[in-house]
C-alpha cells in the first residue's frame, strides 16, 4: 500500500499570510514593513510567538536574524534551514519575503500535527533587512553572515532620519548574540515569488532556481556645454542629451545582438541643468545588464567602454564608471535535483530557471548548500501593492519545501 | 567742413558698468541681482541718483518701472525711449540687461555735456523683472504694459519664500503710479548682448536685430510599465526610456532635415521611478523649437504630433501637450534702417540678424516702434558668471544708440 502523502494546510497558510499582511497593510492591500520598523517588530513578535507555541526554540543573532528550531531525530547534525525575510519595501506586496518565512512555519506546523520528527533539526529563519529600503545595502544580514559585508559598517548605516541600523535594532529589542549566527546547515531552502513574468507566460506554477544571474552596473557621464536654446545654432552645440541618446541607441543595438537572454536596463537618467530653454551640459545615466554567462557580461563591459569613444558624441566628453558587479551564483546541484524530484512527486508542472533578482540565498550559498523555489507572480509585478501570487501556487511552493525536507 | 562727430565716453561707460556690477557682484565676477532684491534696490537708487544729477525728471509706475526723462526741444512729442532691465538671474553676468539701461544714461550724459537738446524728450527706462528668476514669468512688466499679462495676477506672483511681487515692490519702495506707465513713444531702443555665438563666429561687433524668433514648446509624456530590471525578459518590457530615446532620435532626424536655421532643444527630461534596477514607466521631456517663419514652426508641430504615433513606441503610450508658443515679433523696419545707417556712419561692421532669445522689446513692439541692437558675446555665454562682452563693443553699441537718437 502506498504511503499516504503528507501535504501542508493551504487554508492555514493563506490565513497566516493574511495575518502577517496586517503588519503594515496599506490602503491598496499592499504592505509597508520597513526593516526594524514598528511593523517589522510586530511581525517578528508574532512569528516568535507562533514558533514558540509550536514548541520550537528561538534564538536571535547580532544582526537581528531570528532562528526558530524544531528538534530532529539527530540534533547533533546541522539543521535544514527554511528562510527568507519579513521586511518589505515601501508600498510593497504581501508575498515578497514573508512567503518564504511563513512557508517554514507551515512546514513545521504540518510536521508537528502529523507527529513527524525530521531526521535533522528544522530551522526557520527570518533574515533582517533583505530589501535595504530603509538601510542600504539590500541583503545586509546575509551579507554579514557570509562575510561579504563588514558588521561594524552595517551597524553604522543610517536611515533617512539619521537613525543607525544598530540603534533601530536595539530599539525594537532584537539585538542578539553573535554566537547565535547560522554557521552551518544541511541545506538552506528559500521559497520566493518569481518577481518576473516568465512562469505566467509559460503557464507554470513553480520553478527550481538554478542560479542568480551575474550582473554589472555602470554609470555613464556625458559632459557637453550649456548654451541658450534660442541663440545657439545647431552646429555650434555640445548637447549632452543628444550625445546620451546616441549612446543609448547604439548600446541597445549592440546589446540586443549579443544574446537573447541578456537583460539590460537604463533605469536612471538625469539631465543638467534640466531647464527647457537651456542646452543640457551634463547627462548621467545608468546601464545595468544581467546574464548567467560571465563571458557575455564581459562583452557587455566591452560594449559599454566602446560607448565612451563613439563618434556621434556631439562634441561631448564621455566617461563610464562601474558602480558594481556580481558573479553568477550557482545553487547546489543536488538540492536542485531534490526540488525537481519533489515537483515530480507532487505532480506540479515546473521548469528550471535562473533568478534575475538578488536574494539572501545567493550570499548564504557561499557557505551552505542552497536552493531556491519560485512561485508564479501575476503580471510579474513585485515591490508594489499590485504584487500578487495565487494562494494555490503559494500552497504548491510550500508543499515542495515540505517534500524536499522529508526527502533530505 | 564736416561736422565733428559726437561720440560717447567709453571710459565712463565702462566705469559705470563696473559700478553697477558692484550691486550683487559674485565671487567669480558675475552678478546676482534678482528683481526687487536689496541689490536691485541699491542699483535702482544709484540709477535714480545718476539721472537726477543729470537734471532728468524721474517717475515710477505701478510695476516699479523707472522712467528718467531728459527734456527735448519739443516736449509735447512722445519721447525716444532707451531701456532694458537692471535685474539679473542668480549668478548671472555683468552685461545682460544693465548694459541697455546704462547705455541710455551714457547717451544722456553725452548729450548734456555737449549741450545738445534732442528734438523730442529722451527717456531712459529700467523695466522691472525681465528675467523672471525670482518671480515668474520673465518679461513680466513689459508684458503688463503691453496687455499680455494681467496686473493683478502678476502682483500676486510669489517667490520661493512666499513673498509676493507686490510685497517685494512695496518693500524696496518702488511702487509708483499707473499713470506713469509708458503709453506712447517715438521709438523704443534696446541695446543688449547677443547671448549667442554668431557675431563672434562672424567677427562682427554689432548687429541690427530684425525680429525675435517665433517658438513653440511641447511637453511629451511617455507612459510604459515599471518592472524589475533583472526578471523581465526584453520582449516583455514597456520601457518608457527606450520609447523616449526612439522619439528623440526620430525628432532630431526630421527637425534637422526641415530647415538649417531651425534651432530645437530637448532641455528637460525626467524618468520615473528613476532607479537603476527598475524599468522606467514614465519619461517626460520637453521639445522646443524656434524659427522666424511661422510655416516652419507649423511643420515642427506636425512632426511633434507624429511622434505620438511612432511605431517604435516600445508598447508605450505617448501624449504631447503644447506648453506655449509665441509668434515671431518683427521690429520696426524704419528703425532697423536707422540703426543700420548709424552703423554705416560710424564705420562699424554689422549684420542684420534675429534674436533667438526673448526680450522686453518684443512686448513693447506691440504698441511702440521698436528696434534692438546686439553686441557680441564672447563664446555666446550669458546667464552665467562667464558672460563677457568687450568694453569696446559695449562702447560701439552705445554709440549706435546715440547716433540713432540724433538722427531721429
Amino acid at each position: 500500500m502506498e504511503k499516504q502523502k503528507i501535504l501542508i494546510n493551504g487554508e492555514r497558510l493563506k490565513d497566516t499570510l493574511e495575518e502577517f499582511a496586517d503588519f503594515g497593510r496599506t490602503e491598496n492591500n499592499g504592505v509597508t514593513r520597513l526593516a526594524l520598523s514598528e511593523e517589522d517588530r510586530l511581525a517578528r513578535d508574532y512569528f516568535y510567538k507562533c514558533c514558540h507555541e509550536l514548541g520550537m526554540s528561538v534564538r536571535i543573532d547580532d544582526m537581528g536574524n531570528i532562528y526558530a528550531t524544531l528538534e530532529g531525530v539527530d540534533n547533533s547534525k546541522p539543521p535544514i534551514v527554511i528562510g527568507s525575510h519579513l521586511d518589505s519595501v515601501k508600498k510593497g506586496g504581501r508575498f515578497d519575503g514573508v512567503l518564504g518565512v511563513i512557508a517554514g512555519l507551515e512546514v513545521a506546523r504540518t510536521l508537528v500535527e502529523n507527529n513527524i520528527k525530521p531526521r535533522v533539526p528544522l530551522t526557520i529563519m527570518d533574515i533582517t533587512n533583505e530589501e535595504g529600503a530603509r538601510f542600504e545595502p539590500s541583503m545586509m544580514s546575509s551579507g554579514v553572515l557570509s562575510g561579504k559585508f563588514e558588521k561594524g559598517t552595517m551597524l553604522a548605516k543610517r536611515d533617512i532620519d539619521g537613525i543607525t541600523f544598530h540603534e533601530a535594532l536595539q530599539a525594537i529589542g532584537y539585538e542578539g548574540d553573535e554566537n547565535a549566527r547560522l554557521k552551518e546547515a544541511t541545506a538552506f531552502l528559500e521559497l520566493h515569488i518569481e518577481q518576473g513574468p516568465i512562469l505566467e507566460r509559460e503557464g507554470l506554477p513553480v520553478a527550481v532556481v538554478e542560479s542568480v544571474l551575474g550582473m554589472v552596473c555602470y554609470e555613464l557621464v556625458v559632459t557637453g556645454e550649456s548654451d541658450h536654446a534660442g541663440t545657439t545654432p545647431m552646429d555650434m552645440r555640445k548637447d549632452a542629451l543628444f550625445a546620451a541618446t546616441n549612446m543609448i541607441a547604439q548600446a541597445r543595438e549592440k546589446l540586443r545582438a549579443l544574446d537573447s537572454d541578456l537583460v539590460f536596463t537604463m533605469g536612471r537618467i538625469n539631465a543638467y541643468p534640466n531647464i527647457h530653454t537651456v542646452i543640457p551640459n551634463k547627462v548621467i545615466f545608468t546601464l545595468e545588464a544581467r546574464h548567467k554567462d560571465p563571458a557575455i557580461i564581459q562583452k557587455v563591459e566591452e560594449i559599454i567602454l566602446e560607448l565612451t569613444k563613439i563618434s556621434s558624441n556631439e562634441g561631448c566628453n564621455i566617461t563610464a564608471e562601474k558602480l558594481w558587479d556580481r558573479q553568477t551564483v550557482f545553487f547546489n546541484e543536488e538540492l536542485c535535483d531534490k526540488v525537481e524530484e519533489a515537483c515530480k512527486t507532487l505532480g506540479y508542472p515546473y521548469k528550471r530557471m535562473d533568478s534575475g533578482a538578488g536574494h539572501d540565498a545567493q550570499f548564504l550559498a557561499s557557505y551552505i548548500p542552497t536552493v531556491m523555489v519560485f512561485v508564479k507572480s501575476i503580471h510579474g509585478k513585485s515591490h508594489c501593492e499590485e504584487e500578487l501570487t495565487m494562494w494555490e501556487d503559494c500552497e504548491k511552493g510550500v508543499n515542495i519545501l515540505l517534500e524536499t525536507v522529508l526527502s533530505l
